[in-house]
């Protein structure tokens, strides 16, 4: 296959043409269009999964249903288009929203919704240098590409009514988790091998805390970045996502409490020499772990 | 009376003890205690505004409530301190949220709910150099002090229940517009002075719209810096809240979208010469309507 055009935006622009992106439309390995008719994209991937959720009320199946937007270039149907408040994006996500709620739907429609956990999340943070089309972190540092939280932190919502209690938690996970927790609802988790990752069930269905000690590490690339345990993230390098300058290291490393202080404004190292130490420790402790690999990507 | 002592607290630092700030609590012209005992000020406001609800349930009555906290120095009661997840800030602001519920409680257990319109508003934004308690804009630009959004927008939340219908409005209102409003519910419009602001009675119970060319003046001092009308923010001079240098001046002057760029992030000015000028002679009218007096603050 070609190399596809790089989906580039100026910064403001309108939205782009779609025949000025070359995108093939696979379905298993067959490219069925090409290139894509992008701002029927949303509605054709809910219709798929509508179809697949009404034909399989009676037995397990599992969707992976990964929405085209709001990733640049960023497109919406003409139901959407030109609707919200935020211009291209916000109709782009006030799609993903209809989407959402029409899959919802169906799973009710089918009387399946209390037999389906149904999570909605995201790989990342705003590509910042996209401008209009980047979105926005909110009150979170940075945006994609950087360890900050506004690059790492994304939605998570899981929903299963009846089964989940409708409640804000705070405690902390990943996209790691989803594979162990579902491994745990379908009664498959014994004799796995063993991964990252947290089974979540106790947290979704019993509202137990999961591990206070838990540490997350902030990777960029192959570079541990940062960590962080509870309300504390340390990070030894910091790096913006897509602008100018490379990575900074920290020594000693720059400490920030994210209850206090989610924007990562105020380094509290000084202060804090006990928690520095500990989450050292747990760094030292994944980095003997790690067992490299060759990279398959080459 | 002596000057008080600064209420500066430096960035970081755990709770002051309140006998450090010398402040007096005075009841009509009165010192009624010295130094104030700063942690019961949240409870004690509220209980004496749920005993002015609590003896005029028959007849009109106006409760001006201005929480001393979340101001630095910050302080919680017992009940509060210690128990939120954001430290002395997140404290002192559950203690506030208390407060409000309890009011609202007095209300209807009066039966007047219905016929008392609740008012919830604060001054400026976020105190930016006060560190941890200082709060945080969320996603608006810099803070108090500055004519960014993070200094002048500020939470509106108007109560009126069977009266307003519970939604979230885009329409743009400011404290001025509490006055008019306030009047027109009481029937005393008439034969008034003019005066800045606009009644928001047809916005909050008939879900009317503002006038859509209505222009906000956002002044530094006596300094016009910035104008808004609709979703188009255009500064002529610009400076952050507290922090080194004096003001930017803005030639031509820089123009936001708020509605997709509500951080104030990407100047737009090059792509709008209309709506600059359309704000420009906005500005002109209002600069000519103005009558100068000598300031009462000397």
């Amino acid at each position: 296959m070609d190399r596809l055009p790089t989906n580039k935006v100026p910064s403001g622009s309108p939205t782009p043409d779609e025949k000025g992106f070359n995108v093939p439309l696979i379905r298993d390995n067959e490219i069925i269009e090409q290139p894509a008719v992008q701002t029927t994209l949303t509605q054709r991937y809910t219709e798929e999964a509508v179809k697949i959720i009404s034909g399989k009320k009676d037995k397990p199946f599992f969707i992976y249903l990964a929405h085209t937007f709001p990733h640049v270039p960023m497109f919406a149907s003409p139901d959407f288009k030109g609707k919200s408040r935020g211009g291209i994006y916000g109709d782009a996500v006030e799609e993903i929203d209809w989407s959402v709620g029409r899959i919802m739907d169906a799973l009710k429609e089918q009387g399946i919704a209390e037999n389906t956990l149904v999570i909605f999340t995201s790989d990342n943070g705003p590509w910042l240098t996209q401008g209009d089309q980047g979105g926005s972190a909110g009150l979170l540092r940075d945006g994609k590409g950087s360890t900050w939280e506004g690059g790492m932190r994304v939605p998570g919502i899981m929903w299963m009514p009846g089964k989940i209690s409708p409640r804000i938690t705070f405690e902390a996970a990943n996209a790691m988790d989803i594979f162990p927790t579902v491994l745990a609802l379908a009664g498959s988790a014994d004799g796995m091998p063993d991964f990252d990752g947290t089974d979540l069930s106790g947290l979704l269905f019993r509202d137990e805390k999961l591990p206070a000690d838990r540490p997350f590490f902030y990777y960029r690339g192959r570079d541990l970045f940062a960590c962080r345990i509870g309300q504390w993230k340390l990070h030894f390098k910091t790096q913006t996502g897509y602008g100018p300058g490379g990575s900074k290291s920290h020594t000693p490393p720059a400490l920030y409490n994210l209850a206090t202080d989610p924007s990562e404004e105020r380094d509290v190292s000084a202060a804090h020499s006990d928690v520095i130490a500990k989450i050292s420790e747990s760094v030292d402790t994944h980095r003997k772990s790690i067992v490299e690999v060759p990279s398959q990507m080459k």
